[in-house]
């Protein structure tokens, strides 16, 4: 089945009232790195002017959610912490109350310090991140490392500082079977202003390869991520839309969770990877352009 | 078939008499990390009392044949510099002579000083590698980064100095599909003496996860090394010998070059990978528990 391609203000219209929740990927659907979509603040406020629920879902797990909602504050959005949910703070509610990981236990991390801030909000113990012993391009020697005896799992992020410290430290924790191996999220990508960069699945690649297994993921597309909305928010899954610009996440996972969902072109994804001649297997709802096109109803 | 198992001295004996080229990879073979394995020089020693011809095939791309040679040295093992094929030569001669690489085009390097000796000594222009600019945990920021417009493959090997840095430059290069991937070898793990870590083939997943494409790789089990030793020395392969620990890149490599194939288990491979209930579909013609075991004819 083809999707609904969205035009005229009757369509948006008929979209406000199908749905009560809203849920949102941020990058490439509100914002484009540092940049606004044009139309967002108004589209956003109509929403919430129609008394809509508004739901932001990220996978970046670079940032805690207060960090984040700076970033809404800094580009004029109006936004609440408890409405954004990154892969940072799903890694930690996943720790703490989904597998309740052993309070005396800690978990490696590979990953920035908002990832940090949300374990440690959670109280989940950790070492490794932005410890500066783990920060170096100095070489690792096996015989000057004590692993740590209490590491009971390796989470793995997006991580701009990564090095081969870290990934030997963490090899060799998971060489242990009992360690559990965790990423916040599988993006292969890293969108940014200026290039697309590699993303936290390839951060967590060279374990995957070393080890010849895949860690469990915590972010879109994973259910995980939406159980943890759930856990936080009432909502009717027929009456809530996920809107997104990856196909392999974000409609991927409204598909999962039995969400309706809406593409936009204004992030990853082009038009012909959705009506081209050989079209994704994973077919969006609707499509349309940017989420700035709600404005017709302005 | 199940491999035969050697014992005794009429075992070895028939084996020195089967082959004339006797080709070795180095770690966990003749030693361990800085570790000689007891008996190897005597053995070594014998098969040149014999007469045969010896040729060294490692996977470690970190060292040139001169330094590869001084390891030798320093352990008291006798080699000279055109016995020895590291996948660091293997990839400059692959470039230079398998593929032509044009003159005028770059190699970016992902990997260690000894990578980018074999690429000059090829006369190979490369870029990257130990260039301090590259070897940062600061914040890459691609718009201060201009590509070199002569960049025409990216090659990755092992590099103890990976970063983000780094695997971002490689990347926007290799989004440009007229860019070579090449990896030097895809070694999944990389034996020290104190602990295993992440191999060459680990360093390269980021990229590949990212891309959602493998790179050509050079070394073991790749038929390109073979190429190269053929390109140097004249031998028999029906009357030829490669020894090795692990399965699935020296095994591998001596069964896809139609050599035979002797296992050791002083390395990587344990006996109930190629003896036990499950045995790995890769099976040696022989196995011996170490080289050292040819010392019963001495």
């Amino acid at each position: 089945m083809s999707p609904e391609r969205l035009s005229g203000a009757q369509d948006y219209e008929d979209l406000l009232n199908k749905y009560d929740t809203w849920m949102f990927d941020c990058d490439g659907v509100l914002w484009r790195g540092n940049e606004l979509i044009d139309g967002v603040t108004e589209v956003l406020q109509l929403l919430r002017s129609r008394k809509k629920q508004i739901i932001f879902v990220t996978n970046n797990a670079t940032q805690s959610r207060n960090t984040y909602k700076k970033k809404f504050d800094k580009l004029g959005l109006e936004a609440h912490v408890d409405e954004i949910f990154g892969s940072a703070f799903a890694s930690a509610i996943y720790l703490s109350s989904v597998i309740k990981f052993p309070k005396e236990k800690k978990v490696f991390v590979i990953g920035m310090p908002g990832l940090e801030e949300e374990l440690r909000a959670e109280g989940i113990k950790h070492v490794g991140g932005s410890d500066p012993a783990d920060n170096t391009l100095e070489p690792f020697t096996p015989s000057s490392f004590s692993p740590d005896p209490d590491v009971g799992a390796v989470l793995c992020g997006l991580d701009t500082s990564i090095n081969y410290t870290k990934l030997s430290k963490a090899f060799i924790y998971l060489q242990n079977p009992s360690c559990l191996f965790l990423a916040t999220n599988e993006d292969s990508t890293y969108p940014t202003a200026g290039a697309l960069l590699p993303g936290a699945g390839a951060i967590s690649a060279p374990l995957r390869f070393a080890l010849g297994k895949n860690p469990a993921s915590i972010g879109k597309p994973a259910r995980t991520m939406l159980d943890c909305i759930k856990a936080k928010h009432d909502y009717d899954p027929s009456r809530t839309i996920m809107v997104g610009d990856r196909l392999n996440t974000d409609i991927l996972f409204g598909k999962e969770g039995l969400l309706s969902t809406l593409l936009v072109l204004t992030g990853i994804t082009h038009e012909e990877e959705v009506f081209g001649a050989n079209p994704s297997p994973i077919v969006p709802d609707y499509v349309t352009r940017s989420i700035g096109d709600f404005r017709a109803l302005i």
